[in-house]
């Protein structure tokens, strides 16, 4: 039944993810690709319902646990109104953010267990995977470069930024550490470089998986419909 | 650390449920019992809030297993923030609708898989399981009955009731399936005779299932906080 091909884009905030998901959609489409963007949360009526409930005020209410789920019924919503029809009838799906955020924002930093974010991944994605996950891979402190660039002399970082930092290694650990223990579906990315280079390898990351999953709607054959 | 009781009370409506936890409530108060009363959907603020989402106008564009997902995290809102402190500090938790009716309103008449509810139950509730159930027993004909009484001669029976009584049989023999699979947890009650009766049989029943439950905060121990 599965025809079209699943690409998640996974990484800290930063890394050039969203412009290079555009450079990528462009370059698909050039070569008449059935090509769909999408990213959480969100991404279908339902899905952005519950990501009001989410971002609400009340939300400092929920437990972890409750926001867990929350997300993947959102995520559930997700996978069977857009995701898993684009893949059946041959489209390339490429999706900002999935199953590894969750493990890595909800999981890894917000305390939950591995266990339990793993049986509540099965429940919201079941058998539609991403075929393929590019992880963006920035050293946190090329972000606190920039931060420092722009803060007026004299001034310390603050307790939020470093916070963040830290959070930042935390999460970057978590990404690479996920993309160690799943090599054949996750590849990483060095993101510090130029963004044309960045984008070049991308490319080639791809075309190269395409030319492998012979199963995606071949570009003569594929409507140019999004 | 378990030292509470957890009795969850299932059905069709109309089957007298709320009356005869009430008073059930009332004669374990009276013998100062620590007693906490409460309901699904709902029973805790995040709960209340997802409560909202699924009763709202956009309810009918989610599919049944976003629904049975966002049941499932206010589950696990209402299990974290009220039943399992309260079953740790040695009260008897009576809860009106748990997971039996998940198991029957979204598995069994909703067409998701037993495969499915079962994951979702287990992330949900984890260990927090009732410890007894007691399954109130109508025949739906009883309904249809009382129904044919307020319909004015001459009338038939529209599509939605005739509709309302089928669905409400296959959820009858829905909890009765549970209740044979797990008869240790589950008492069925016939809730078909009088109520005096049916007080009595369900006052019979849990005073019993005390006696044998040496865990449960003694009653000359306990707080008359609720």
């Amino acid at each position: 039944m599965r025809q079209g091909f699943f690409i998640s884009f996974e990484g800290g905030e930063g890394a050039g993810k969203s412009t290079q998901i555009e450079r990528l959609a462009a370059r698909l489409r050039a070569k008449k690709y059935d090509v769909v963007v999408t990213r959480e949360p969100g991404g279908s009526a339902g899905a952005e319902a519950v990501r009001h409930v989410i971002l609400s005020g009340a939300a400092e209410e929920f437990g972890p646990k409750m926001e867990a789920m929350l997300f993947a019924a959102a995520r559930a919503d997700h996978v069977e109104q857009l995701i898993r029809p684009a893949i059946e009838r041959g489209a390339i799906v490429l999706c900002d953010r999935f199953i590894d955020s969750s493990r890595v924002y909800q999981g890894v930093t917000g305390g939950l267990s591995a266990d339990f974010m793993a049986a509540l991944e099965k429940i919201s994605v079941g058998d539609a995977m991403p075929d393929i996950t590019i992880i963006f891979d920035i050293d946190p402190a090329e972000g606190l470069k920039r931060a420092h660039k722009r803060r007026p002399a004299g001034d310390q970082p603050d307790r939020f930024e470093k916070e963040t930092v830290e959070m930042h290694q935390r999460r970057r650990e978590a990404f690479l550490a996920i993309a160690k223990a799943e090599p054949q579906r996750c590849h990483v990315i060095d993101a510090a470089g130029a963004m044309k280079r960045v984008e070049n390898a991308v490319t080639e990351l791809v075309f190269e998986q395409l030319a492998g999953h012979r199963a995606v709607a071949k570009p003569e054959e594929a409507t140019d419909n999004v």
